[in-house]
């Protein structure tokens, strides 16, 4: 098994760039496109390896995406975006008890459920070309892969309260349950194509947004 | 058994407005507090009956939202609102191949997860006063409900691709998921002051959204 390509979001810090990193280090994975918002590169600019690749990404906005997609047009070239992993992600911290706020709520959904969805949708002609110029089977029947970093807080079942005690939870566990099921969706849409589409919930982590109680870190 | 009041949104046409006959029908609900768009109140202006209750609501605009609480508060007075539906809501029709249209997708998001969500908190005060000024048990251990109105697409097991050949309903399940896990975080938040917060599905109607091949009508 090897991987052409892969585009991490939000990969500037937290999950994102414990990622960048493990795809760096594996000797299965060709080019990685460290994808992350202009004023935030930092961790990333100090990497020295010549797979990597920085294209500059704000997920909430449709022009930045398709400069983004020009720019991994050329990165990846005729073998496609093998793996596109829609990572980035916020959470506000907003309960049922706050002071209603609609445009905080509308933000989490376009940031958490709307933009992974236009990733794809931008994407998808790089993914289509690297299912495409793969006769074998890279992960079972699929030979690209859209991958959203979810979280066990979407599962509708284990549904919480919106406030644990520790943070506030509603918006971001409804994105969360959006995303699992934009997911559900594109993996119908998509199977055809030979692309893979699934959320994964990464744990809880030491992250800006997980919180220093969290007990495992990017590194592991 | 009996309801002191219930509001339902988006009652214009459609199965909100099925909801409204149906409530004003049965001698168990006493006040029926119909809300919709101002411009499209015309087959509900046609009922004459006591029960009925007239109210101007965009679910969208929390100031429509704010002036709708106020009128309700003196129509349902000391005993509160006993049930809010939920039922306002639209299908744009997006689907994976589409153009990709985040300005879509997010306005179904606002109106079928955001805006539950924002006339749930709004609407609370009124609903904790139908609870408590309650001592029996109205259904269950609940005295007050919120019901949103959601659909068997926003089920996440037997999710289907984004294009069924009928309909695209890629945006629409995915808020469907979403409004699912409003109901069930909520349904943890508002245990305790004895108000119920539940999801439901009410078939394939035939509505303007339903279409005309949906085997159900608004009357059944
Ligand atoms: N930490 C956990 O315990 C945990 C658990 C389950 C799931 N997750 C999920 O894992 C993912 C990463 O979380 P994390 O813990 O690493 O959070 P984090 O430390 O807060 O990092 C979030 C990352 O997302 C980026 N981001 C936010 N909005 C963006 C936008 N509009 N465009 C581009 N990038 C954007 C941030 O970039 P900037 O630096 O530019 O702000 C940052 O790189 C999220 O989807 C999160 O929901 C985390
Ligand atoms: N029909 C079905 O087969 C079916 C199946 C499952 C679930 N549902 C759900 O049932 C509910 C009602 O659907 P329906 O079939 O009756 O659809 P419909 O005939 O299209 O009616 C939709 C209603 O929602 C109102 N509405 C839309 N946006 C609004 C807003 N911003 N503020 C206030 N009202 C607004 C409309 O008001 P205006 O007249 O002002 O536009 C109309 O009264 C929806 O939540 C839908 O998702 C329907």
């Amino acid at each position: 098994m090897s991987i052409h390509s892969v585009l991490v979001t939000g990969s500037s810090r937290g999950i994102g760039f414990g990622l960048v990193q493990k795809f760096l280090e594996s000797d299965k994975v060709g080019l990685v496109i460290a994808a992350s918002r202009p004023s935030a590169t930092s961790e990333l600019l100090t990497i020295k390896n010549k797979k990597l690749h920085l294209v500059t990404l704000d997920v909430t906005d449709d022009d930045s995406i398709v400069k983004a997609v020009e720019q991994v047009d050329q990165i990846v070239g005729q073998k496609g975006l093998t793996i596109l992993v829609n990572n980035a992600g916020i959470l506000q911290g907003y309960g049922f008890t706050d002071k209603p706020n609609r445009d905080v709520v509308n933000q989490t959904f376009d940031t958490n459920i709307t933009s992974p969805m236009m990733m794809a949708q931008y994407f998808y002609p790089l993914l289509k070309r690297a299912a495409d110029s793969q006769p074998g089977n890279t992960f079972s029947s699929s030979r690209a892969a859209i991958v959203n970093i979810s979280s066990i807080l979407g599962s509708i079942q284990l549904a919480q309260p919106s406030d644990n005690g520790i943070k506030k939870l509603l918006d971001y566990s409804v994105s969360k349950a959006g995303v699992n099921m934009v997911s559900r969706i594109l993996s119908k849409d998509l199977e055809k194509d030979g692309i893979m589409c699934t959320a994964v919930h990464p744990g809880w982590i030491q992250t800006r947004m997980g919180g220093e109680h969290a007990p495992i870190t990017p590194e592991d």
